[in-house]
């Protein structure tokens, strides 16, 4: 059982290397009938797109959206809907050296020894570049979930040791302020110059994105295996570089008390605090849902490091290629994708619950 | 697509409420021809049970696994196990306060909203109590995987704030010395301690359950979206009150850079340190597996709590009935069941990688 | 990938060996808040049961259907509904002499190869006994499914050569005029004779079930791979002993040409004839889908009949036990019960292509 | 729960309307690190392909497969397969007059009713050009299965009236002598007669394809309703026109008795007769499978028929275009890419019953 699907009703099936000839994806389960605005989708993927500013890798990518069936005059035909993203700009050349290596923490050493036949050109099928493939049906998804007035916010809320503690929903400007995606000008310089001092270093720095969605309805979650929560956990922690996710309360309920973090219904069924993060008993109770997720500083960096070939050789792996010092930045639209594309999937999987 | 089923080739599907005439579930893809011992899966449940020490609620459940098909003369058939757990001592009529009241971060105003109807007894469905299922069948897969070398250790790391940082492995004795489940036990003493404060106060406090996984075979984890840790993440998410879930370094490598956090190869293949946790580009790499599962503070508390029941007026549920002022002791078989459900049907899916 | 689960949004999960504790399953999807009456399920049950009427085995078994959870005070509550039937009356001891044998045509040889293992005591795994299981979903699936239009008839319309030609729906009671369920006096009455001559002779006769589906919506079925008459297929092709499925005009239509063949519209979207089955380019067009379904012989006959044991010995099979000379009679509610699941199926599946 | 994806550990997903920009795939689950000869691959193609002989359509279609992913260095990678062929000769002017009209037999009607808008050139979604991609799934499980001696033999054997009774085993250059894909020179004569006749007549006709495969392990199936034959079926009446299907004695096994029915071991396992069709209790007894597949007459014909518009006017479909009078020749690679989709996809969950 491949693991290339996310969703049951809503789902997402992809293809590609980094370095193939194209990546690309089919996306079924998008409700029929409904008008899709390829630009927005086309705007997301920019989101994510190399080389967007200073603070990402100076490697450029067109990205460019491929609609190959499924959407006719404009409208989704309930017809799955395949599209694909050309490959360009890829030097593979640059990966020559990687062929035989394996470098520290990546996944060259897993891929190699598990399948016993890799594409080592950029990371092959474990380049984060996949990901661009769920941010188009995340970006699909998106639009057909505002249509039912639900809405995400998405930011950048720690990097390194700079922290925005936040659980505020800000609107998509507020978060495109600054390069860094944090609502939070002050702490986004602060995040800009850490970035900056670490991209100088040739080194990487880690961080936490947050996310806030507004407006879902009572009722979405299937327990009690696939309670909102645990899916929307599987979701982010199977993005490249993730390492924690939490949500509402998370790991600093640990120093509280049943009686202190109890969330005490008003007579509207809303509740005062929301220490639960929107979910209750793996079912959205109609407060906002939050959550974070931990990403880890990713491996590749600009410093000669020491490691192994296949043959378990002692090698050194040249720091060299076009890299993100942190890629926070661009994950914000992955997070958000996946987060819209579990929301999409329940909330059709909770309407067959009745007639 | 109801949410009772977990795994793919090895697969639980659960059913049953808290104060129904039974809970039990069908383990499918436990392979075949296979002996299994069903007195070290009772022992599992009894470490689950409810009443076993003076940590725990002092409501009595004999929690006595009935199997009903699937095993023949000691081993498996391949045919699908059925089990039950019949239902005893559930005092209805303490729950019958709460027919029409929504308990605080309880599951009552979800389900009710949900599915229109809901079995409020005991918290129905939404009890944990059907996580003994869960130990049903992680039992059986711990059996299975323990033949081919992995075996896991699971123990209660932080209660409230005290805190045992260890990703050490300790056997079942170090864990099973002291009534709270934590091998240390100096800390096992002072989260005791801290415990029966809290059950003095009629109040509850939450925790965290570190696992550490050994022997694990390289090549686990379906990528992109089944990554390893992602499912262990889901896993993890989906048991009651859990808020929070970290692989390796977790949320601490938001604190480090690439260069720290980066696992130096050694020659044959391991690595010098361990921050990814067993797991890169979301497969195995026969390193330990370690992660770290939050568990809120329980909701059910021994004081009167302001709520509203199911026509919004405003009421007060009283703190009564036999709970945990700490689930934690008793969450950790539970972690380990689906920890093990979780390799073992990676394990299988990972043979069909190759012809 | 086990496979003892069917459907998807509405999912039978069953267990159980013939002469084991118990057969049961889990019924997932169910909608929520809607009224079940068990004694229209227990009465499908009886249906199916053997010792019936003299036309069948005069085995007997109580077949007494026990709910364990997902219905609270009448109603479904849209947790999952686990079920059990005890097994009683297996004398084991019938099936000693068939521990090291394979008995022509049955299941002993190739699940022994498959699994290593088996319960051979009457027929285990293989037996048709676990049908009752579908019985219990089908029922409930057909209380749904009537409360919304959709209803069932289904008889049988061969046995040996005598073969009553017709797609006509008939009502329960009209079936049920008769033991051998055609609702055809005299046909059934030839039926019945030559089912009794061939008991007689210690052998079995196969023959054909006829199913009509009236009521069925515009738009259930699922192309370009779950087309509904593939699920039709798939769910009949199921069952013990189905050697063929037809759909519409079937191996019929071999003989016709396009311009015959052609349902030709009226202008309220209906079609003059119905060739097609009910069903076009895989999705239900609103007419009535009728299918037929082609039972061998069972294999278990009155006769000694050579054949091997485990080892390769040659041995003699002898002839006896308590079976049916003809098991139509009985596969009736069975075809209806797979029917009806596949119909809510696909009835749910379908509310999922709209918002 | 949309239907484009068929198979669990081999499965095939598929996009794409006959006159879009291109149809196509996902390929998940094929063995890693196995060669793939894409050269056999297009050569399935043109077996399928329109345009190929003077009995079928004279539309000509390239149908160039494009590998887009999980192919490197001619073996495979163990990542999903991406694969698309342009459309291209799409004359959508002919289908214009389509837009609005319900062609009699073809499912524009029930898609424009299921999903409130359709791609309505060509047939869209419902054309047979998908199965295209079901070839290029078939050819690449053909060439795994092959290298593990598991071998197809697919031809016509009815054409309307003319018969070829057999269950034998011909290899392809015996099938691909004539144009219609019967081995039996003789009786291939009399079926391009009748092609021609009913061409020359602007009609249509069907027929039945016979499958026998070799060489099929013993174990392959999954009771109890993932049966071998059930699941073959299902993927048989997957394919557009298909109305029947049969398995071994079939049909024909109504007019047996037990006694004839049954195939008697020999001491080495195998059988002397194959009544079964080499599945018994669902699972493959290493006796060769065969089953026949009937195809109705197709609905597109060359004369005028009488047909309502979306407005239920009454309105009349003229006979143009370009369209084969029987599709049973061009059928026979996609029954096969079918029947090996389901093979492999067994084979490989046959591996997960044992450790």
């Amino acid at each position: 059982m491949a693991g290339s699907s996310y969703g049951t009703l809503f789902k997402l099936t992809t293809f590609g290397e980094s370095h193939g000839t194209a990546i690309g994806g089919i996306v079924e389960g998008l409700p029929a009938n409904v008008s899709i605005d390829l630009n927005l989708v086309q705007k997301e993927l920019e989101r994510r797109k190399p080389g967007q500013s200073a603070l990402t890798t100076p490697r450029k990518e067109a990205d460019e959206l491929q609609i190959l069936s499924g959407i006719f005059e404009g409208k989704t035909t309930g017809s799955p809907i395949g599209f694909m993203i050309a490959n360009s700009n890829a030097k593979s050349e640059d990966y020559l050296h990687m062929k035989e290596a394996y470098r520290p923490s990546h996944a060259d050493f897993t891929y190699q020894q598990k399948y016993g036949h890799r594409d080592y050109r950029g990371g092959g099928r474990s380049s984060a570049r996949e990901t661009a493939c769920r941010v188009v049906a995340g970006a699909m998804a998106k639009q057909v979930l505002s249509s039912i007035g639900i809405e995400f916010s998405t930011y950048v809320s720690q990097i390194g040791h700079v922290i925005f503690s936040s659980k505020e929903f800000f609107n998509l400007a507020e978060i495109e302020a600054n390069n860094v995606r944090c609502p939070n000008v002050e702490l986004a310089a602060q995040m800009t110059a850490r970035i900056q001092e670490i991209q100088a270093a040739g080194d990487s720095i880690g961080g936490c994105i947050q996310c806030v969605i507004q407006g879902v309805p009572v009722g979405l979650g299937e327990p009690v295996f696939d309670k909102l929560h645990a899916e929307l956990g599987k979701a982010m922690l199977s993005i490249n570089a993730v390492k924690g996710f939490e949500i509402g309360s998370g790991f600093s309920s640990l120093g509280m008390t049943g009686s202190e973090h109890n969330d005490v219904f008003l007579s509207n069924g809303q509740t005062k605090t929301n220490h639960s993060g929107g979910i209750q008993g793996g079912i959205s109770n109609g407060m906002p849902i939050d959550f974070r997720v931990a990403f880890k500083p990713v491996a590749t960096i600009m410093q000669d490091q020491h490691s192994i070939d296949r043959d378990g050789n002692e090698i050194t792996i040249e720091g060299k290629g076009r890299h993100d010092a942190c890629v926070l930045p661009r994950a914000v639209p992955i997070v958000e994708a996946m987060a819209a594309i579990v929301l999409l999937d329940f909330y059709l999987r909770n309407k067959a619950i009745h007639l």
